[in-house]
């Protein structure tokens, strides 16, 4: 079986996302190098992994130094929090692995080294148990031989292990229970196509391509029992901001009086964003839409296009939100402010 | 400017689509081999575009034949028949041009191919003149500045001239009217970004190429007022068969209050096809979805693909039917047959 990231046998070795689908290779990584480049180059991807990968690339590329420990930790951990400028866990994880650090610091060595790996382990655990909880979560939602629609890659190559939106698709695997999914094959960079299929079909479940402007047929067509996406950043209000697209799917699927259901750790829950339209929509490389994946451009020299790489999702489109403390449901602008107050 | 088909100081000449966006070349065909490739490669391509240049086509590569003139014609058109097996004005065009023979079989030999080649002209002027009542009653329903979503290719590329429900934005850029339209790429063949995006710029109309999944982003911000379709097909209730992905932009369309039109030339209205349940969907070959345009196949190996060429737009979904007869207002279960109707 795959994994995307993980710590074995004192080396921590990642699955090269980019060379999916057409090769599974996996990478050691040992240099703070290796793992600025596996974390720029989008080798590893998705929230949870990134922060993951970054907390055991600051403990093994620190790890044999012996002179200058605290300047070379900082420095080291500097260097990684500049591989993505915008990946948020990427920042959460490597000041959770500082914060540590500042514990532990005048420990010997040897046992400064040893409570930074069990920070990164438990990193690690955290959002294992987590992405297990929101499968379970999910479970409670799905039942036996639905079809499912997803769009783009919330899933194991995002995370630990199961995903956020995959889990309870994984979960149900696990249990026999013969879902058969969709899965949009999500331009411009089809993360459908090239990892939630791979994943899905790694573990043995019965995964369908499909072009993005299909879920309205296959809705349709009785073959969508439910939609389960996952989430960027969700508003106070339930307004979700997801890849480009998911909007679009919501709409559809409620014509059709499919339930839809996003994905969504409470650490991507937003309360001081009131709603959706306080979200700044990220605008990307045009050669994405243009000639990216093509052996010549596809649209003409000159035409312009429009990139935008998220859309939002209006909560009114969303039938429940599943994060790792419950099911919310609606009014959102109510229940999702709930869900951090029982925790206090 | 660019045309799709003519022909020109006695010669039948086309554009090869596929070679767009990266080339503008020009085929002269002569020989009834010429003709039937260019048809069965989609070198010319949409419905009226393919029966105008077969009835050239089959006029052109018969022209100099002296001897057994009635066997080589027959001959030719059933070869010609055969480069699209589901090609409807294909045969029709085939069929005039064998009617028109038949009539005219007992005169001089130069006389009967003066007559193959009127009839030719009247099949291109009839279209012509159809794609422009359709770009005129177009414009009634659209006003200067208006942003216009579209999707495939229902344009000048796939007619004589102005095309269906490109017809107004052509006749508009004429005016001035300074439309913004946005294009669909339209997965998995890319009409839109390869042809549309091409069409309009060569036109120099303002048109911005997007992935599917990014319809409903540019309706939210309010950058679309009127969303105009082809048609492959109307059935007697008004559900139309169009390029699969129509009916998610149509559903998403009516959510945001958006206009939706399809130009349906009447030659498309099958009053004997009671409802789009009635429509029998196309699938085509997996390795559209798969591998084609990409490098090297996106979907991984042994992963399914489901795609359907078509879907249908339910009636209730459709703002209005634009034929070169008039608009067509609901209900059109009622008012697409008065169209017939009124003829006789």
């Amino acid at each position: 079986m795959f994994y995307t990231v993980e710590y074995i046998d004192d080396k921590l070795s990642i699955l090269d996302c980019q060379k999916l689908p057409a090769e599974e290779v996996y990478l050691t990584l040992e240099t703070r190098e290796d793992v600025f480049d596996a974390i720029k180059k989008l080798k590893v991807r998705g929230a949870p992994a990134i922060g993951v990968c970054a907390a055991y690339g600051l403990y093994v590329s620190t790890r044999n130094v012996e002179e200058d420990f605290d300047r070379v930790f900082r420095e080291t951990r500097e260097y990684l929090a500049s591989a993505r400028p915008t990946a948020v866990n990427l920042f959460w994880a490597l000041d959770r692995m500082e914060r540590r650090y500042e514990e532990v610091k005048n420990l010997p060595l040897c046992e400064i080294r040893k409570e930074l790996l069990r920070e990164a382990d438990r990193i690690y655990d955290e959002d294992a148990a987590a992405c297990r909880a929101m499968g379970e979560y999910g479970l409670e939602l799905l039942k036996p031989g639905m079809g499912i629609l997803t769009h783009c890659n919330a899933g194991a190559l995002a995370a630990t292990k199961y995903g956020t939106c995959l889990a309870p698709v994984h979960l149900g695997q696990e249990r026999g229970y013969g879902f058969r999914v969709y899965s949009d094959e999500t331009r411009p960079l089809l993360q459908g196509a090239r990892m939630t299929c791979w994943e899905l079909a790694q573990d043995g479940v019965d995964v369908t391509a499909i072009c993005d402007n299909m879920a309205s047929i296959v809705m349709k067509q009785g073959k969508i029992d439910a939609v389960v996406v996952g989430c960027d950043r969700m508003a106070a209000n339930g307004d979700g901001a997801n890849k480009i697209g998911t909007s679009g799917v919501a709409i559809i699927a409620r014509e059709y009086g499919i339930p839809v259901y996003f994905f969504v750790p409470t650490s991507t829950i937003d309360l001081d964003t009131p709603d959706g339209d306080s979200i700044v929509i990220e605008e990307r490389d045009p050669e994405e839409i243009r000639s990216m994946w093509y052996e010549k451009p596809m649209v003409p020299e000159g035409v312009k296009t429009y990139n935008p790489a998220f859309d939002v999702t209006d909560h009114k489109y969303i039938t429940a939100v599943v994060t790792e403390k419950g099911i919310v449901y609606p009014p959102y602008d109510v229940n999702l402010k709930k869900l951090f107050e029982e925790e206090n």
